[in-house]
């Protein structure tokens, strides 16, 4: 697909089914991501690629353990309220099921390890889309990064004590099937132009 | 371009010659960035295209003058060592001579701000690689935000007072001509597979 038209159409999907796309794809995914660039490049971007049914459902369940004791807020970012109070209905399922989540740490004290990791994914979601696959943004790991057992579980699988989950990724085939090919709209993101 | 190859083959360049790009390629780049993600589709990203030379002269002056005035230390992240160290010599061209520079910006106190921001940055990146310019990810603006000229300077020519700088981006063409379309090795961002 052509570079312009994969960041154009490339939006963010929370249905999936529960085929696991072949290895050769993901890999493709996961390569994008790793062609990021990294400040004064450092490459410590580090990609936990988990497709085990049984570790996913093991962390749905963490997640939503940590979620439900905590309390919501007005002022609370409204994502974060979102996942507080569907936890405590025993709704909620972090990743909307996706068959892959492609979990995303960078060293702790490293400045850039936000942009760097943010880079890395949006690689991979543009990546998804131009392979026929969807994705989505997932933060609540990230938010989630202190919580002992949540870590404690992650470092079992692979996490770096030095590492700090900086976001992760969905990602699997859409139940809406084919990605629609039509740019959505921005009101938001304004533009200002400085020219002579 | 293929999405694919474009992400795979961008690299930072950093020397540019001084031929602005057509708006219209300008304006592709931009849009690439405004199609990014953000956390619950907020759509806060600021983009500020700047291309009047004395706009970024000024901001040449004004950023060796606030890096002259630090001291370099060898704990300090390397890139910014090296920016202190160059300014005190006089010789510090902070966004490489690039033609066109966008300045990204984000709300401050928004959880999101830096992960929306490195997304839109990648996006045009990625989109520039396509378009056959050169670009390259500045991160001085952002860690001088702060700083009370340069705020004051940018607030002129449109950032808001409740913006912090996220990041900024050189474009232009690069002096060594087309970008080379062999992916550069990436020996660092492990993988680690957790497959059942």
């Amino acid at each position: 697909m052509d570079a312009l038209q994969a960041i154009l159409t490339r939006r963010s999907t929370r249905r999936y089914d529960q085929r696991i796309p072949a290895k050769d794809i993901i890999d493709k995914v996961v390569e994008a991501g790793r062609h990021a660039p990294s400040g004064h490049n450092n490459q410590s971007t580090h990609f936990i690629v988990i497709t085990d049914p049984k570790v996913l459902d093991r962390l749905v369940d963490l997640v939503t353990e940590a979620f439900s004791a905590m309390e919501a807020s007005p002022d609370m970012y409204v994502s974060m309220r979102n996942s507080i109070e569907r936890a405590k209905k025993g709704e909620y399922v972090f990743h909307y099921g996706a068959p892959v989540l492609v979990v995303v740490a960078n060293r702790i004290g490293y400045g850039n390890a936000m942009a760097d990791s943010a880079c890395a994914i949006e690689n991979m979601m543009i990546a998804a889309n131009a392979l026929d696959l969807g994705s989505c943004w997932i933060n609540q790991l990230h938010w989630l990064t202190d919580n002992s057992r949540i870590r404690t579980f992650l470092q079992e699988i692979g996490l770096g004590e030095d590492e700090t989950i900086t976001g992760s990724m969905a990602l699997g085939y859409s139940t809406d099937g084919l990605p629609t090919r039509t740019p959505l709209e921005r009101k938001g993101n304004p533009v200002t132009v400085v020219s002579s």
